[in-house]
């Protein structure tokens, strides 16, 4: 039984381990927003996809949350010495990925190619997929402009009070070659849209034309794990941009986000009296994930939940909208 | 008063540094070969101009001879675990030179302007040019075929027997725009070729258009400092070359090479029988740079012999052929 998950950077990449240690090796199939891509330094940088091949991997640094492990900064020190741009922090080891990259990008190559190719590098069976091999770049239009995501993101540190979010060229854009063939697996167990930021990590994804019917017409359950505990995200800027945005920062926010596409809601245990009312059903589960154990756990608690749907007839289409409430 | 050096890479750069410690910071111009230059992991590289930089700056690594001292090679690692191009060490900190340099590039800017920018960026007040803007390449022509110049030095390690070398693109190139300046300057004192390869490091500067006639013409002594101690070359593959090439390995073919366009060789100590009957001016000294205090002392020697020269009236269209044999 496969599974394909739909996801950013750190949060996101998190369950998506989770779930690559859950299933058979080469079970998993990870779409990755590649929004927030962008060209640095003359290099083309893909924060997302990057996490999730280096999370996968087992490279990751545990403690950062983005990059690899046992990072060195030698490049950084000697670009900043040069007066060059210093903004966007750029590891010696994680520079290989974006020389290589950019290197395969000139000659022709498309970014699946690439990906596909690092991850086999770095040991890993699961499927990693940029959401698309055309270009889609993440707006942000604050009160002091429009920036592109990691000036930002990185740059301004999300300080920008956010007034809208555009993907350029997402109109454009055609998703995934792979996508189709994964959709229609009739071993496919469940589709997960992970803890990501939903605004600035999985529209993004949701924006490439057919990819909001992909999971409104899937076969199998598709549900949502929330990114927020108690109306924080453990990590980024979710819960600041909601609030920019004029949407409350609660689970129900998050419900209402995802409602047209999602079977179910899994949502933090801290949370558990809003499962109530949210016109969908809820699983309540611990989601925030502080080792890989909890990564683990949470991919089976989400799969479990998946199945549970199943089992009681939800699928796109003849969604059991009398399932409400928690569905445990 | 100034002085113009032509120089390659380390020992050319050694010889560079000593002039640069013997004169007033900003009396020193050095024009330096280009035609080792080549892109690699879609970056530019120019070998020779960053260990002068390097060199100048103080950064250089004193072991191994090129890149920066207190380098780190997790790139490198990480770009074999990518099954990446591994023949070319890029250092951490060496790397920042050349993404800020492709970048310029890229924006239309000269390598002049760049290297400029960099000099200033290190401290180095001497005037550090490319021989020119415009790409020359060295081909070798060997007996396994024609290799760029990195493909025959770096990944061949001088393996292949050398038939010939090409400069491509020098019949095309203009030279440095600052030379003219330089070689016009009333305060010039002397023009010293370094103890680099004759064949693959000074013959490509050699090679640009109006090089030759700018040392031809020059109102000051022009000297050479000889690469070879006894018949051999202190690093690199000097006499391998010479031997390929039909050419002893010895004093008196460095001076006729050189000949046409010089007014004295400074030869070493080792060789002091070599320097009757050169047909040309000749000076001897300890030739061989250890430490810096070599560096600065052979430095002082060039320019004493150059001044005794210039003090016999040497110069060009005028040389004293008179003043053979041993001229201290």
């Amino acid at each position: 039984m496969s599974v394909l998950a739909l996801c950013g950077g750190v949060g996101g990449a998190k369950l998506a381990q989770g779930l690559y240690r859950a299933l058979p090796p080469d079970s998993l199939t990870v779409v990755v927003n590649t929004g927030d891509d962008f060209d640095h330094l003359g290099l083309r940088i893909c924060p997302d996809l990057d996490t999730v091949l280096y999370t996968l991997g087992g490279l990751a640094d545990p403690v950062r949350g983005w990059g690899r492990q046992d990072e060195t900064w030698n490049f950084m020190e000697a670009i900043r010495g040069l007066g060059g741009e210093s903004w966007f922090q750029l590891g010696d080891r994680d520079l290989a990925l974006h020389v290589e990259r950019t290197g395969h990008l000139r000659d022709g190559g498309t970014l699946t190619a690439f990906i596909a190719r690092a991850a086999r590098q770095f040991g890993i069976a699961a499927q990693i997929l940029p959401m698309s091999d055309d270009d889609v770049r993440t707006m942000v239009t604050t009160e002091e402009g429009t920036l592109v995501f990691q000036r930002y993101f990185v740059e301004r540190r999300c300080a920008p009070v956010v007034k809208a979010l555009e993907f350029v060229g997402a109109a454009f854009a055609r998703p995934a070659a792979a996508l189709d063939r994964v959709a229609a697996d009739p071993a496919l167990r469940a589709i997960v849209i992970c803890p990501s930021n939903p605004y600035l990590s999985i529209d993004p994804i949701l924006a490439v034309p057919g990819m909001r019917r992909l999971l409104e017409q899937a076969a199998v359950p598709v549900i949502a794990v929330s990114p927020l505990i108690g109306g924080q995200a453990v990590k980024g800027p979710t819960a600041k941009i909601m609030a920019e945005l004029g949407i409350p920062a609660a689970t129900a926010a998050i419900a209402a986000h995802y409602r047209p596409l999602i079977d179910g809601l899994l949502i933090d245990q801290t949370d558990a009296a809003d499962a109530e009312g949210l016109g969908i059903p809820v699983a309540v589960a611990r989601t925030l994930m502080r080792d890989e154990d909890d990564r683990l756990r949470l991919a089976h608690e989400a799969l479990a939940f998946a199945d549970r749907l199943r089992a009681g007839g939800a699928r796109r289409g003849g969604r059991t909208t009398t399932l409400t409430g928690r569905s445990a």
